[in-house]
């Protein structure tokens, strides 16, 4: 019996705990990105790896693997500092996609709900509460995956997964996913992707942050025995057969996220860390100073 | 006969001709900045390590000897990218100061002058030559070492080594050094590093960037052999008494250096870049958006 058929039996006593998660982190252009140093909102110089371990320490998982790229384990537990006891290391062998990354990692998970995250954004919550808490949060409430999304412009259509559905009713910003979509076209978006209640020109894009039940890795698992030698595994449409065999929600989070692969994207998330931080009026300062040409 | 000597034979005929570079990088705060991803002022992303190998080739330079901590070789070809041929590594196998850092290259500089950089500082010219640039044509001028230097105020003197000396006449901005100080007290620097001409309260410090002699290599040589087991081997001494034993010139470059080993330096280093750089409306366009919260 899978979580989210538990949660449709409305059983009362079954509750979702996560205490595990997955940090994908093999991709080619990707395998280095945790590696870079930022200076966090509190003050301390933290690589990227450290600060996403701490965002998912902060929702009470208790275990982390991280999919990477072969040879990286040592770069890596020397990233994580004193958390690199904390963390299992699995290798991707071959670059088969982002499903295959997190299928990498079923011996970690087996039988338990995860939260998963990519090695290359930083998220920035707007309250005390992080992203990753917050997941957690709604996930535990309604007892199903739910995936993070982010109302997004119909341009950036192109860079991103995307799903419809509805907003489930007396909620705020949690929605029944219906269709989960890989960089649709416009003509799929406005077909298939139409939220009610959202701007015009706005769909719901996946946010890099998801919370999944072990169906998900069931369904990559299948996958991955039907597929030809070579050929790729995405998450995306993993995330579409869930979506057609469980109850799966999509949740709009309170924060912003930041990727780091993105050309100035080390550059603005250590600024939005930054103005979020304690060190908000010395960077203001250098800002400042930069801009005077004083510098 | 050192190169120094030569020039004061004044033969007329002698060129100092610098194609060899040494980068140090063993430090144990400094070993994983140069594997810092930036944006460089050309839009490119680089390493910071290639940026600074470009910063040296706009000098003329054919070889680069890169000093690193034990096992960092293969993390620094990857970090070189299509560099990495022109690349010569060496491991300082013990933490021994800089001095001796530098000496762990003799063999690649034997006999010839060479450029010397750190592996974390990063260098923004105000006009079209390379600070390494600008550098190496003094020194290849004046026939002599010169190390780069910038009017510091002396609230920073904890941090810099230090020189005293004179303009040397009809010159802008080249001092004839005669002292040299590693982070000296105030009353060291008001006795014996007052530069006639210098605003008030400042003094010329290192600016991380020095083309040297033979000579120096030399002095190094002495120290180690002089130096009781695990004695630390410091550059500024040597330094010092090359000050005493050849023209030694101090020269303040048209540009600024920026430390990205400081706590918001790579930060700064990289909205030093942005701005000087063809993605200057880009980040600024960023800039703003962050500050008025909407990223």
């Amino acid at each position: 019996m899978t979580l989210g058929q538990d949660r449709q039996n409305k059983d009362g006593f079954f509750r979702l705990e996560v205490k595990k998660a997955i940090i994908t982190a093999a991709g080619k252009n990707q395998r280095t990105l945790p590696l870079q140093s930022l200076v966090d909102r509190d003050g301390t110089p933290k690589t990227a790896l450290r600060i996403i371990i701490e965002e998912v320490m902060s929702a009470g998982i208790e275990e982390v693997c991280v999919v990477i790229y072969p040879g990286d384990e040592s770069a890596f537990k020397a990233a994580a500092g004193s958390h690199a006891t904390q963390l299992h290391f699995v290798e991707q062998r071959e670059p088969l996609g982002y499903g295959h990354a997190v299928h990498c990692a079923r011996e970690f998970t087996t039988g338990q709900p995860f939260l998963l995250l990519v090695g290359d954004h930083l998220y920035v919550p707007r309250g005390p509460k992080s992203c990753a808490q917050q997941l957690v949060n709604v996930a535990t409430a309604e007892r199903c995956s739910v995936s993070a999304v982010q109302a997004t412009h119909e341009s950036k259509l192109p860079y991103y997964g995307a799903v419809g559905g509805k907003l489930v009713p007396g909620s705020k910003g949690i929605y029944q996913i219906e269709n989960v979509i890989e960089k649709p076209t416009p003509t799929e978006a406005e077909q298939r992707l139409i939220v009610p209640g959202l701007r015009a020109g706005h769909y719901l894009c996946f946010f890099g942050m998801h919370l999944l039940t072990p169906a998900l890795m069931e369904i990559l698992g299948e996958q991955v025995t039907r597929a030809a030698d070579n050929e790729t595994i995405q998450l995306t449409p993993a995330l579409a057969k869930l979506a057609a065999r469980e109850h799966y929600f999509a949740c709009e989070l309170d924060g912003r996220r930041y990727d780091i692969g993105a050309k100035y994207g080390l550059l603005v998330a250590q600024l939005a860390l930054a103005l979020c931080g304690q060190d908000r009026e010395e960077v203001l300062m250098n800002l400042v100073e930069l801009l005077a040409g004083r510098f």
